[in-house]
């Protein structure tokens, strides 16, 4: 199988709903994949995908040792109170002040809930899933797994999945790891539990296939470049820069977007951008980028069928 | 008491100046008030409060151990004699030009004033007073006291109140730690000593009321994201970069000032926005929030009165 | 030879192709040069040398040790799974979409490919060369060779530029070390391994020449004022920053280009520039250069030619 | 004396060239100058005047140890190679590009030239004064003094004078310490080596008068706001906002020499704002200045000598 004609013929003979993906196809070098495309798009005839995650996660922050605004000379043994309160902002002003934001727009985002903050915030969670949203998993407490044991790590993301179906009734079917730091079996924990899609990836403009255990698993690209915590806090951004940087990366997804799956994704944490100058600028993009035809926002389940059920998703069969 | 509307009515009875707060309402939980709050707003009609937080700390600086923007690399033992003169800037032309700026606009605004710069400049900070403007406590000296014990804390609150009257006959009602940072204590302290408000809080935008040993104390919250420290020495931001983030909070609250009690923040230190360009970008902010109807710049005392006796305020019972 | 006359009069003798500058004119102060040269230009009148630098080097980074946006808090041991797929969007996105914009303005660039990244992706680098760019120097591996004793360096480049002629069939005249870092003895390895040019030197706003063996090598000054990773990781800027500052720098330098060779340099990384937002920036930059009467993007052999024969070239003999 | 008008009269009788200040004068509390100052204004009715330092230091970086923008990872005992050829720049292109700059708008500066720099470029320097600029003090090397004993640091400066003269001719009247940092014995020293002002002051925004072993010095206050190494190096701005922030500082300064003498001052050091972008904004925020009237750039040894005769010269006796 030498010619990209021959691999996209060989899939879609595994066709929508075909989870299973020969071993025979993964030894295209997909090195040529990233120069001799075809022209695609969505199968909807989609322009643009915008994926929007609003992370929410406070409330769920440790006691000791996490990262806030305040400088981190604390004496050893007492509590950052103030540092408590700036959290505390990403539950009191900043989830209700997005979820009007979105509302406002009609538009659906994905919610990576920390077990802890839907403990912490039990009605605001249940609120975030009533307005339509999708609840997807964000890890039990706000703790690093990817030096877990594959027991450790399959606990820790079972009963993040259990408290978030106790507290909301929804299933999550997406997963998040902290800043994105996955162990070697995450992947594979996540297929077993009955997960569709992780977003722990940052490689990539469009969603992607991947064989997990000889079965398709997505990968919905996550971003750095157009993370409000990375951006706002990590790089000193304003929010007009971050404006700036949503509009700039919009355009040209939109114009690749004639020939290309293309998939723009931005992400909008509780305290972080439930702020109002935040709120303010993210309304302004929201408005400029929905007065183009054929962009649409879309919650990452709804994105993960579309790429599993799509002849002509971009399967990376090397994968680690 | 399983509805806002009970709770509400039950607020009422309390009515003004009622300074108790029955246990029986602290079991309501706040999740619930996030999202089901009726539409409210100040009773006078004000859409949108705006407090200015004049930080008064130059002269009180210490000798060695504080931050500036020169590097921290002299050898131990000689002072940093062009470091104190960014100090001094601070009370030679940062404070007098920011009281011209006060003045031409006709608005007054809280001064939080370190024990240690009333006490070398005596004259600027009677002037303060003199022009209408609050002048709030900071503490002694540019000390933390999160790590005090409940005599010590009490003794360093004490000496500064009583320091501040002796120079300016000025009682300080409102206070505001260095680096917000408040021990367990200190709002306990502050409601003994005859305090009626603190400012370490950044988890809302509207004031607030919290029980303090069964009585009613206000949280006038502060801001990190509209600081000028933070942003101008923390984050390198430019004064354009100022405006723009002042402007953008501004529209968002004055928008949600329509169905919600909203108050804007932002803090001017007297070295840092004493300068030409941050005073230049005040004005033009200034210019700019005071030409929309129901915009109202408040000195703390006044919005902590008006918090006090406003029957609809929120209610913090978890606070700590 | 007291006199800038004299000294031009003494190059025109060396002519195009000449190889060999006598000694006695390396006791020209080269202090004067800087205030008294007489008015020049490129020979065939272009007003404005542009000089693109695509470094090509994800898919060549180390296991371990290398610079990314994510926390370097990793416990010992564990790969960063996360900054990988960082590294993987530069050659799954970014070269592609970087080809494309040249493609789209008609320009040739210059692509310093570290051995690694054309290793990883051999199909990408014969297309980057397949489109008419130069395939330059940029070492084996992701490794400083400014420590390397002279036979280790020598190898390591040797190795470099047979790997990359295995791959891509093109023989690399240019080089460019990791950081800028060479040592002692990197331009003399150079001249002996058949390289014309190198990069790593940030002391003028033209390409000139040097001595070296007594033969002439040709110095094509590299950037870090327009340099995408120093200012995009390094400095926190923006796309929208990063364009003001190239058509700052351009509006100044095609002044100049009046009266004296002039050349900008601006660097685009894989996985840095290959973005979005950054290609959308470039694009906008290009088409306001390119509207300019007598501006030419050049590869940086081509510089080298240019400079080599061009008998009124700067030649610095002091150089080190 | 308690009342300003009398502190003046007594100021007026010193008059113009009095050197000797009363100690009775010393007893005024400086407090009360900051709020009730009468009116003033330069006497030759300028509104407004700009203090340019044009720092050459390139050629006189130590070997090792020196600030760049590269990072400091090199191993022990090699030469940072690139990080020379960055410095390079300041006097290969650097000072040339602003020496035209100033003789565009036809304005003079002040140099603070460091001896090693004059040592490396001599015909640079002797041109910088030339052109009608003045050469003032830096340090004999680029080496911190404020740890020196008197007799070092006695010599130190002395022997910058002498090199000083020796390439240039020129007398150096001022002096600014390496990163500002004087020790207790700086300004004595200045004044016996017949030194007229010093610049390592940040506490104003006008020259005033202090007293040096009873006789008058003048403190020309340099900045920090509008300092190119620490706005652009130290702070990552772009030239963008650097001319954003020259302005905003313009705009306030000149609104306010309607009625104080007030004077605006930003350093431009040879290899940070000696490039094509950065003078650029230099260029058009020269053009915006210039155009108001009653604006005037002048050398700081006229500053000085217009403050030493100025007999409404603030006198600040607390000075240490």
């Amino acid at each position: 199988m030498s010619t990209r004609k021959e691999f996209l013929k060989n899939a879609s003979l595994l066709g929508a709903g075909a989870m299973f993906i020969p071993k025979t196809l993964f030894s295209e070098p997909t090195d040529k994949s990233v120069i001799t495309r075809e022209p695609t798009g969505w199968s909807d005839g989609t322009r643009l995908i915008i994926s929007i995650s609003m992370q929410f996660e406070a409330g769920g922050e440790p006691e000791f040792g996490f990262d806030s605004p305040f400088p981190a000379n604390l004496k050893t043994g007492f509590p950052d109170l103030p540092a408590k309160t700036w959290f505390t902002y990403g539950y009191k002003e900043g989830i209700s002040r997005m979820l009007d934001l979105w509302d406002k727009h009609n538009i659906k985002v994905t919610s990576h809930v920390i077990g802890g903050a839907a403990q912490k915030s039990p009605d605001l969670t249940r609120e975030i899933a009533k307005r339509g949203h999708e609840i997807s998993g964000h890890g039990l407490y706000w703790t690093p797994e990817y030096a877990m044991s594959y027991e450790e790590e399959k606990k820790f993301i079972k009963d993040s999945v259990d408290l978030i179906k106790n507290i909301t009734g929804q299933t999550t079917t997406g997963y998040n790891c902290n800043w994105l730091r996955r162990s070697k079996n995450t992947i594979k924990i996540l297929q077993e539990l009955g997960f569709t899609y992780h977003i722990d990836d940052l490689s990539r403009d469009e969603p992607f296939l991947i064989p997990v255990e000889g079965k398709k698993f997505v990968v919905v690209p996550y971003t750095l470049r157009c993370n409000d915590i990375l951006l706002l806090e990590g790089r000193n951004f304003s929010s007009t820069q971050f404006l700036e940087t949503l509009k700039l990366e919009f355009d040209q997804l939109y114009k690749e977007g004639a020939t290309k799956k293309r998939m723009m994704s931005f992400s909008a944490h509780d305290r972080i951008s439930g702020t109002p100058a935040q709120v303010n600028v993210m309304d302004q993009f929201l408005k400029y980028a929905l007065q183009h035809e054929g962009v649409k926002v879309m919650r990452k389940d709804d994105i993960a069928k579309l790429t599993m059920n799509d002849k002509t998703s971009l399967i990376d069969p090397d994968y680690h």
